[in-house]
């Protein structure tokens, strides 16, 4: 089975933007066990796209276009599929009923240019867009079924999952179900979580679990796909596989499916009406960030200090000459950590601080990290260091502060050496 | 003339990598009035790589592939190269020393395994990577000229600049030289701009002047590229349309060419010895982070306060009973610029502020920005308003932020109006 994917669009073809559609697109693909054999990128343009229609239908058997079902005339799309499928195009009156129902919900009356986008070849079978205007749908073009979604991310992702994915798989014979499981860890590398899971895909001796992986740093992203009749089978089948999983790295698990890191430290502490303080330096801010950019965060993200050099720690906290002299260390994190918690009277207090020396000709550079977190039962701590490019070392640090905040409130030890940092000399 | 770009590798058809190659080349060549005309993917595979550059040898004049030139055993794109232009693989012992000296000066020597990468079609020519082991090559393929280019993006990046640009541009007859010239502004949209810019290609008449634009929020790059016999003349054209372009959206350009808005920001009040201290609620942390990102930071950045709350703000600083009962607004936002600038004992003090209403159903909300800045000759203030998705009033705001910094320091007004933002009511 060969499948292929289009991408249409100007914007795309000059690079204006990153074409991310299609590496969301052959990586869903991919979990349900449906690789892309074929990428193809081309622009706004009748004869190109005609040639790339019919190229892909003598060659594939299923074929996913992305874009250029707009309202405006430089969406060709389903000009262009009528044209190579050998059909007229026709007005789908229940897709402009959709429409009209979608504007008035949004106060607005639907224009007349959207009309376009309720034309589809003759036949086509249509693809539901439950949150835009553009319809998706699917025609064989040659040999190939093809599937047509829109350039807007959210609207092709839901496409993708509840639309085309269930329609390949049942054109494929395959009756049942697939259920996708992502665990997603920080601190082991993918060919170590590789060697501590082997074994597992055998856990389902039916051959239909596979494993994937996805590295994106400092995140791993564990992938789990099962085939079976049902839901409820698919389930039951991965339950065994989750726990082995959980047991076997589940120290390392920060997050799973949508979940993310920062979201699960805001869950965690505002369950237990907890409050939290942050002190940091090398990072810049960049902890604070990622903590509130999530809605309601204020409930529980109690205030960020940034304080980057010795002399803003000494201002702004009580530190004695001694420690001052010293520099960044535990014992300053420590301190700060529970200044920062007493200031502010928040149920916790995390200082993250680096020590970061030199860049060498490469730009790399190695940064002592020193973490505190300071709680109501007292004080946890961690040291380690990683050595990289300046961005590297401040987006593991911000990874592993948060990650300590994950860890205590789980009851987890803080010091699971991780695959990137060194051991402190 | 017909160019296309092939981009290689399991990790982009499977979309474990998104593929900003693939964006920044067919960018680049755009720039250089090079418009790429299709896109293809495939994976490592020798027969897809084959029949990829069999079928671009047979439409294009020009492809540049990307990827494969690795020392592992599935990197094949020296080998399929070959194969395609039907030739054989010889040792190209001048690259053999390349990558010897590269090792030592490291500190390391080379391994076996990248004697492969020295191993081109017979008649190559060889295309420099003076940061990279990866040997970049051209060889001709049915009646296109391909460029092949690592996947390792930096190496790739100047391998297109340096080496396939000029060569492309040589083969087509231009005997001169193409000059690029980048603005990034914040504030007016592409269509704006646009207008604004009307005429500007026309002020150098023979027609070797190029506008373009590629919007990435906040920020929008405007593009001249200029056509010339030598690069001194090349300049000469540009010098005048610089100028007027600096002339009619000057206010708005925040940096030029491989210039940052916070690079930009640092540096400017490091040359006159100043220093920040910034306060910000809803931006959470995103101010101080981007300018703590950057070396040097710590000369300048004083100290960053992340306060989400009213409660926060009036335990971290004075403020009286009837400002906190207002909550945000100018005021507040004065009364924490002067008060942290004053506290850190810094030459300016930064409060970023915003009072964001509750998010509709399609997670859209409205935010009052409220920005002051407090210097040594008094205080100067902007408002504002945005509507839309939180990240994007985020990074709106953490933009008119910095920008705010930027327009004080360059002797401009604050106010001027953006064609984002709603005007307070």
């Amino acid at each position: 089975m060969e499948i292929e994917i289009i991408c249409t669009g100007d914007e795309v073809l000059t690079g204006k933007i990153v074409n991310s559609n299609f590496s969301f697109i052959a990586q869903r693909l991919e979990d349900y066990g449906l690789p892309v054999v074929r990428g193809l990128t081309v622009g706004d343009n009748r004869e190109e796209l005609l040639s790339a229609f019919l190229g892909a239908g003598s060659r594939a058997d299923y074929v996913i276009v992305n874009g250029g079902l707009g309202p405006t005339v430089d969406d060709l799309s389903q000009e262009i599929a009528a044209k190579a499928a050998g059909v007229e195009l026709e007005l789908r009156p229940e897709w402009i009923e959709r429409m009209e129902r979608h504007f008035a919900r949004r106060g607005r009356t639907m224009s007349e240019n959207n009309r376009k986008q309720a034309m589809l070849p003759v036949g086509a079978e249509l693809l539901d867009n439950p949150i835009g205007t553009a319809c998706g749908f699917a025609v064989t073009i040659g040999r190939a079924r093809f599937f047509f979604t829109p350039g807007v991310p959210r609207e092709m992702r839901r496409m993708v999952e509840e639309q085309i994915v269930p329609r390949i798989l049942e054109r494929e014979g395959d009756q049942g179900v697939i259920i996708l499981k992502r665990f997603h860890s920080y601190g082991l590398g993918e060919s170590h979580v590789d060697n501590l899971l082997t074994g597992i895909e055998a856990m389902v001796p039916d051959g239909s679990l596979k494993l994937g992986f996805r590295a994106h740093y400092p995140q791993l992203e564990t992938k789990l796909t099962v085939r079976a009749a049902s839901a409820e089978e698919a389930r039951r089948k991965l339950e065994p596989v989750e726990a082995e999983i959980r047991s076997r790295i589940g120290n390392f698990i920060l997050a799973e499916d949508d979940e993310t890191l920062e979201g699960n430290v805001l869950g965690a502490l505002a369950a237990k009406g907890h409050t939290l303080s942050v002190v940091e330096d090398y990072t810049g801010g960049q902890i604070a960030a990622r903590l509130t950019a999530l809605p309601g965060c204020e409930q529980v993200f109690d205030r960020g200090i940034v304080a980057l050099t010795r002399l803003n720690k000494k201002q702004l906290f009580d530190l004695d000459a001694a420690l001052v002299e010293r520099g960044i260390c535990l014992e300053m994190a420590a301190t700060l950590a529970g200044q920062v918690r007493r200031q502010a009277g928040s149920s916790h207090g995390l200082a993250v601080l680096v020590d970061a020396g030199p860049e060498n000709e490469a730009g790399n550079l190695t940064g002592a990290i020193f973490i505190a977190l300071a709680t109501p039962e007292g004080l946890v701590t961690r040291e380690s260091t990683l050595t990289g490019l300046r961005a590297w070392v401040r987006l593991g640090t911000v990874e592993m502060g948060l990650d300590s905040v994950r860890r205590h409130l789980a009851g987890l030890s803080l010091e699971d050496r991780t695959d990137f940092e060194r051991r402190p000399a």
